[in-house]
């Protein structure tokens, strides 16, 4: 007998029909002897209309209220899937954040979960109850729920099979696993049949939606094994864990791509200590994420200083930028909203030469100009015009040979 | 400074205007000095919607899933109205049900409030905060959500102003108070300015669908005043309070009907003891509300026995009844799904005779026949032909004069 904690996205429970499909794919783990926990988002555009609702009010809604009416959304799927379990003659239970023990910081609207109190999870379990649990929310000491943000029922998911020591973590997804790219720009993508935390996590980091960051940062952080797999069908999917099967001809075991980046310049910085932080610190602030930082060799103690933020968050970057600038004495801003970015992965590629001049020439041979480059031990990334990230996509996935086990 | 308990119904938060207007009405009272909470329904037809959704699911919902999905209304509500309490400059906090400390017992979808820790409530209250409270709601010790059933938010209401030992209850409508009959019926139906407890409870629990029976009940349990007023302007309402100012000429305060009674005659029933109670004891266990209970004089120890249910209650109630009538020997079942009941209600009737026979002539000369009578000491009641409804209330409210103060 294991314990399994699923977690199903919001596709995956978008209407009465997959909520019955979902219903039935946990009562045959069930029937075959495991004991269940699954994690469940909110049904389809929930979290939209909940957000547009609030608009409607408000055009700056309190963050701790917001969290509580988004919780809902959550809320109200678990109690479906419960409803339909026990329609299938199984003994179900919903638990909300607060019930099943996840007890969050303060930090409204993106909360880290502090510490799991898994009492009450064991316990239902132990009565022999599938438990259906809210995904995405929390509850800080003051029994204030609080919403996990972004990716927050991925965390969840992670976090609750890490408390309760699970013996399988399975995210049901709309897609069939992690590809070497997304199958929708690539149809030869390959499903990886595993693939390690770190390479995961670069991939996530750098574009691949398929897993969000801090459920990947949780699971290795427990050294956790968790799988991608389909929520339609029954193929395994894809594992994430520690090691990863060497693969000695294929060296980059995927390509991360994302066509919504801004790009910021900052020309004629003037180039002495404390710039850089007190360009970046008023982001941080305002939880604006900075991904891709190039500052250019000085020249007369003059520098240009390059960032890309998501595109959504172009313009409150800019608000707050645009005093900064004046105050440290720059020559001005340049922005560019149509830019994309493209990543190769692998940690193969780290002690091997030669992985970026190939990346650079087979987007040469394609005619895609780039812009940046940044690079990590196991990744390169470049910026590149966005109408051009399909094209990069394909061509780096052909020079690699991707499409080959 | 007074500290003020408010309800909001569902008509009167039903979209973001409505809501806006709520939150500007209880900043008003606010910025006068007062203290405020403030207990919502859910918004218009969100029960309703939340049900259909459970229905999608199962035909028959686990009444603990129930509760949880429908108490996600009221929450949804009540971050809307605390996140349009902050858009117009007032600190506003939301609380759940188990925020606000409201603990039933654990009999789903009909859960009785059991305590109340209003601990959080006053905390709030101390910083200068307007607390909004999801009506409807409550938790088991388990701190599983119970809900309190029909009138649920009316009695929220009264039992936290109770609780917080507040001033004043003001419970705000879609109607400006409670008249001396239907004004959509009786167009010269006049507002009453005050009534008794008992009074409003007879009215309340014989078709008067202002204010809840089990809200009143627990303000006369309390002695606590309460109000019943329009939500859309400012008239003063109807206050409900121990003394009812004696107005010699007008004995009867308030006509009650409701034209959706369905009753059904046991015949030929064996008159030995007990037999009552098997009859109704299994409609009890079916949380079925039996009303008026007719039985005549037995003649050669056989008797019919007549009661009636709401109309919706009347296919459950058949399904309970058929057997029991096979196993007492009875001789039959009738049943009338066109009834309809009129009451009139004042305590100045109970020492008074001749307000009885009023009644049925008023009744006579309205060419309307009697099937039933049943009475308390300040309540006369008449089970009539369900089409005649109107026609009775007009005829009643005409022959007593409540149109003069």
């Amino acid at each position: 007998m294991a314990l399994i904690v699923q977690k199903y996205g919001g596709t995956s429970v978008a209407d009465a029909e997959r909520i019955r499909n979902v219903a039935e794919r946990i009562a045959r783990l069930q029937h075959a002897g495991n004991q269940m926990v699954a994690v469940v988002s909110a049904m389809g555009d929930t979290t939209d209309d909940l957000i547009a609702l609030a608009n409607q009010i408000t055009d700056r809604p309190s963050a701790r209220e917001l969290d509580v009416l988004l919780s809902t959304g959550e809320i109200v799927s678990s109690t479906l899937v419960a409803m339909a379990l026990r329609h299938l003659g199984l003994d179900a239970i919903s638990l909300s954040g607060l019930q099943a023990g996840i007890q969050t910081d303060s930090t409204h609207s993106r909360a880290r979960i502090r510490r799991i109190n898994p009492e009450r999870i064991h316990r239902e379990l132990d009565e022999g109850r599938v438990v259906i649990v809210a995904g995405f929310q929390g509850v800080t000491e003051e029994l204030d729920v609080t919403t996990l943000g972004r990716g927050g029922s991925d965390t969840t998911a992670v976090a609750l099979a890490a408390a309760l020591r699970a013996d399988r973590c399975e995210n049901l997804k709309d897609v069939e696993g992690i590809y070497t790219a997304d199958p929708r720009i690539v149809p030869a993508a390959r499903k990886l049949r595993d693939i390690g935390y770190e390479e995961m996590l670069e991939l996530a980091s750098h574009g691949a939606q398929v897993l969000h960051p801090r459920a990947v940062e949780l699971a290795q952080l427990y050294n956790l094994p968790i799988t991608v797999q389909s929520s339609f069908n029954e193929e395994p999917g894809t594992l994430i864990h520690a090691e990863t099967t060497m693969e000695p001809t294929n060296k980059v075991r995927g390509i991360a791509h994302d066509a919504d980046v801004a790009k910021i310049t900052v020309r004629g910085v003037p180039d002495r200590p404390g710039i850089a932080a007190t360009l970046f610190e008023p982001l941080a602030a305002r939880a604006i994420s900075v991904d891709t930082i190039v500052q250019n060799a000085s020249l007369e103690n003059l520098t240009d200083l390059t960032f890309t933020v998501s595109r959504k968050d172009l313009r409150a970057a800019l608000e707050i930028i645009q005093p900064v600038v004046l105050e440290i004495g720059a020559a001005g801003l340049v922005t560019d909203d149509e830019a994309g970015k493209i990543s190769i992965v692998g940690t193969g590629m780290q002690n091997t030469p030669g992985y970026a001049s190939r990346m650079f020439r087979a987007l040469f041979d394609a005619g895609i100009n780039i812009q940046l480059i940044t690079t990590s031990e196991i990744r390169i990334t470049c910026i590149i015009d966005q109408a051009q990230v399909p094209q990069a996509v394909r061509a780096l996935h052909d020079a690699f040979e991707l499409e080959k086990a």
